[in-house]
């Protein structure tokens, strides 16, 4: 099958070796993180936060992360261009949701008069909260939504990537306590240029299961 | 920012009517099949099946799970031109990761003499297994990392999209039983074209938090 679609998501793979000396430029990276504020959420709640590590000192804090496990990936963190911790909000209240709504009215999506009723869809995150007030299962799947999307637009803008839940999440929370605030990282994404000989990945076919066997018309 | 990325984000909405006298070419439905059955996924686990509602008989089916709630998005049941059901396993498997690794050896991503090798990476599934086995948190997140890819990709097929967590799940995964089998349905996925009239979130301007609210560069 031919088509741009398929041939940007052919293109893409998962990256085991950066090209350090390879930085993605200004411009790229704004398309990319308007992208990242574009995504879609259930009920436009967008519970997440984007911690991008890109100064000396911070890709410092974040090698350190890696003192306990997945050494594997802590190369990126100097080899990469970026790497993006993808946080969700593990108690999303109905206060992170008066400002969705505030902000759609400021945006003209929604009427100062009708604000009131622009809580009725609050419930999709009333049901999705736990006893204990957790709403992980709910924000940590739509902060992966967030990420399918920035996957596609990376390969649109022809910038390799590595989907990190090799991270230790509770290092990673720690350190970066100041900048996640009431958010939780458990996958970060680095972002750059594969290195051009030793990134085995970039050799290797890519791998599915048959349309078959995940998909059914009925 | 003018690009066409944000060209395709900014073209999407969520449709609240649909046309019912259009349905989706065959060959873009086909792009769209292909490019889910692409979505990335930790450790390439594509723990989730795909359930496409299309036929009369499977419209009928589909609309009388909304006897009890969410009524208002049982009009997309006939009206848009199929909803897909996106669902996971909540158990997830070494059997599972086993035909992963079976389908690389036959796609040539991995060699025979690796097959033992090729489980190492199975740790993240098992760190992602609760007590009773249960896998749900991790793969519902892959999937919505489908979902997240299938946005974006209709974006690009100019195809409107409802994503539908406001679907009886109980219901849903008791009338697909038979198609769903192992796997759980919470979100659903609307796909066809908006009504020229009545489709009101059509003209309404998109809104999302400011760049700064949900952005640090460090």
């Amino acid at each position: 099958m031919t088509h741009p679609i398929i041939e940007s998501l052919l293109w893409r793979h998962t990256t085991k070796k950066y090209d350090a000396s390879k930085k993605i430029p200004e411009e790229e990276l704004k398309v990319l993180f308007e992208a990242m504020r574009l995504s879609p959420s259930s009920i436009n709640s967008q519970p997440w936060r984007f911690v991008v590590i890109e100064s000396d000192e911070a890709r410092q804090r974040m090698s350190r992360t890696f003192a306990h496990k997945y050494q594997f990936n802590q190369a990126h963190v100097f080899d990469s261009s970026q790497i993006i911790l993808f946080a969700h909000k593990p108690r999303y209240t109905r206060d992170d949701f008066a400002k969705v709504v505030d902000r759609g009215i400021a945006d003209k999506r929604i009427k100062q008069e009708d604000r009131d009723k622009a809580f009725a869809i609050f419930g999709f995150a009333e049901s999705n909260t736990d006893e204990t007030g957790d709403t992980s299962n709910w924000t940590k799947a739509q902060t992966y939504l967030a990420l399918g999307n920035t996957l596609h637009t990376l390969a649109r803008l022809k910038i390799d990537s590595t989907a990190l839940e090799g991270i230790d999440a509770d290092l990673v929370n720690e350190e970066f306590k100041k900048e996640l605030g009431d958010y939780r990282c458990e996958v970060a994404l680095a972002i750059g240029y594969h290195h051009p000989d030793e990134d085995y990945n970039a050799k290797l076919p890519k791998s599915r299961h048959s349309l078959n066997s995940v998909l059914v018309r009925i």
